[in-house]
């Protein structure tokens, strides 16, 4: 794994990242920080993900983490030093929620698949990363929770990625007990994809991702965005858009020749075009 | 079984109709070409549809197939001699997306409940089918994918359908992955209500729709139409329409009747108004 | 427990209630009208939400029911009642879909987290009651349904709730069949979050509802707000509200201490502001 330079004032970088048949390994690497999202941390993850966005051969991307936990969520102590700010801390947090709800918002509009590799404890914001994600695979020692109620401070924001992924009840338990849930629950409520043992994890998830890396970039990027934006309009809307979004698929060139490749029975070879 | 008016070439009409006790079943008969969505096919259910939605006799429409493709989605043969044309088919593609927006929109709209009765493999557009019913029951041997992903063309209309029956993750799992689903995962992920084996079908569904067939149509029609309408408002609004669809619903004659008829212990006489 | 007074012509008062440890459990005692939701019945409950509202010392809400039947909905008498009037009851029909939606409503925005407890048969405008509530825990003997349809009157505002918590196949089943679901199906269908033996019923659920009480009363109300209101909005809008209401909260007391007291591994000492 190469490593990406880190900003803070340890040795070793935030971020490992790997590129793989197409597939780009990004795991966070500040264990004994419960990976938190640092404003560090988090402008690492965003670096990295303009990055992925870039570079056409990257086609899948991963977000994992070393240790015990995935990723704690805020950084607890550095919300605590800016109360010493003459504002309170207000010009600080509003900087950090946005820098959050931004680096969320940028794996929902990345071209590219983003894949959560859970191995451990999703807390807070973490569990919002996982939410984010367009899917995640998980072990089954994973464990989920939105505890901010316990410290007197709501999970507001993570409740936004959780409430479009599990049902309202469901997401409602998490977030008035900041009780946690094994990834069993997890995936019964929609949070994660699959479950694998963590022996058989790396070779898994690789495979899984190399499938959709196989896939035209192309075509999945075209569709990645249509599937969140029509999802917020009304049915009729999203047909309009929708259908408009499948002819100018259509007329793209790796429509043509995946048709084509499927009725004459041979693999496609993609342009990503 | 009846068979309606076919405007293609083979001689077996596309599409085989039944009536019984108010259950109207339509059923797709070209196995050969996996039931796909052709411009004809298209045309022709959503006759069936209009005829259906007229017809007062027809209270409940159930849509099956033969053969162990229940649809496979557009016809790639049609999609692909479009290109021919001047414009390498782009009218072509709007009008057939078009058409395919209205058929899955004709379903929701329709004041009838409509179930799908799925026995074999639901792909692409097929998918959508099912997805857009009311109901659906399977056979376990059913299974459901949406791989356009895999030629090249994301299936953008099916999702818009499927997105609005399974959790955001599950259905972008679908779309990404191309992988199908068998029935069990289907009913976990609610994209159908019920899987029945094979050699029961057929009467465990006729029970059913004469089970829903045997309710006011008046009373159908305001609540299927209410819950689609609702579903698209915010809680205030939603709840501000459903309390006057209500009110007039009891203003009707058949919740007059029902309500007495429940009060004095003997069935309904329904006269579906 | 105390009773609060009854306006209606029986001795026994329509509702129990009783606050322990900041819960506070409103239990319906008319099993022998099967709790329906008269405009009394539904007047007492939106009396008690508003004390509870209002009073400091209540930090949770239990809503229960004593009987057979957790609430059989609209009381068809009444209902029927009306019809002599010279409107044919169009008014007092209004009048009681208003109520209803309103006391539901109520629920949803009372700034204290409203738990439904089902030791039996929700029904109608009472599994609406259930579904408006922001958790539920239920016994394995209690029923669901909504089976308006048999009665030529469509369950139309309870599918507004109920629509807002299960998947549209699930509800539609629901509301077209007017079948029951057992306690097992809603918690699948993420209706309910528990289902726990009636033995045990009354003492886990107060100390489930404890843990709740425990929390900050502040950021609880924050809470809530935020959930429904953010989960109306498209998501780049959901989160500059969900950012916006973090750093609130942020900047309130009891983030202050919540925060100090995890990093100091000590209980918080709330003030709930």
């Amino acid at each position: 794994m190469s490593e990406t330079a880190a900003n803070d004032d340890t040795q070793k970088p935030m971020l490992a990242t790997l590129l793989h048949e197409g597939v780009y390994r990004i795991v966070m690497q500040r264990p004994d920080r419960m990976n938190a999202l640092s404003r560090d941390m988090m402008s690492v993850l965003s670096g990295e993900l303009t990055k992925a966005a870039a570079d056409p051969a990257i086609r899948v991307v991963l977000i994992g983490a070393e240790g015990k936990v995935f990723c704690a969520g805020h950084d607890l102590k550095e919300l605590t030093a800016a109360r010493a700010e003459a504002d309170g801390g207000r010009d600080t947090y509003e900087q950090i929620m946005r820098q959050c709800s931004d680096l969320m918002q940028q794996i929902v509009t990345l071209p590219k698949p983003v894949i959560a590799v859970v191995t451990g404890v999703a807390t807070a914001a973490g569990c919002q990363l996982v939410a984010s994600c367009d899917l995640a695979i998980a072990t089954d020692t994973a464990t989920f929770c939105t505890p901010g109620v316990n410290i007197g401070l709501f999970c507001s924001t993570p409740m936004v990625a959780l409430s479009r992924n599990v049902a309202p009840k469901q997401a409602m338990e998490m977030l008035l007990t900041g009780e946690s849930i094994d990834a069993s629950t997890a995936k019964d409520f929609g949070l994660i994809n699959r479950i694998v043992p963590s022996d058989y994890l790396e070779q898994v998830v690789q495979k899984y991702a190399e499938a959709i890396a196989s896939k035209s970039s192309h075509t999945l990027k075209v569709g990645k965005e249509a599937f969140y934006k029509q999802l917020e309009m009304p049915l009729s809307k999203a047909y309009d858009f929708a259908a408009n979004t499948m002819v100018e698929n259509m007329m793209a060139k790796d429509a043509e020749e995946g048709i084509n490749a499927f009725l004459q029975k041979r693999k496609p070879d993609w342009t990503d075009s």
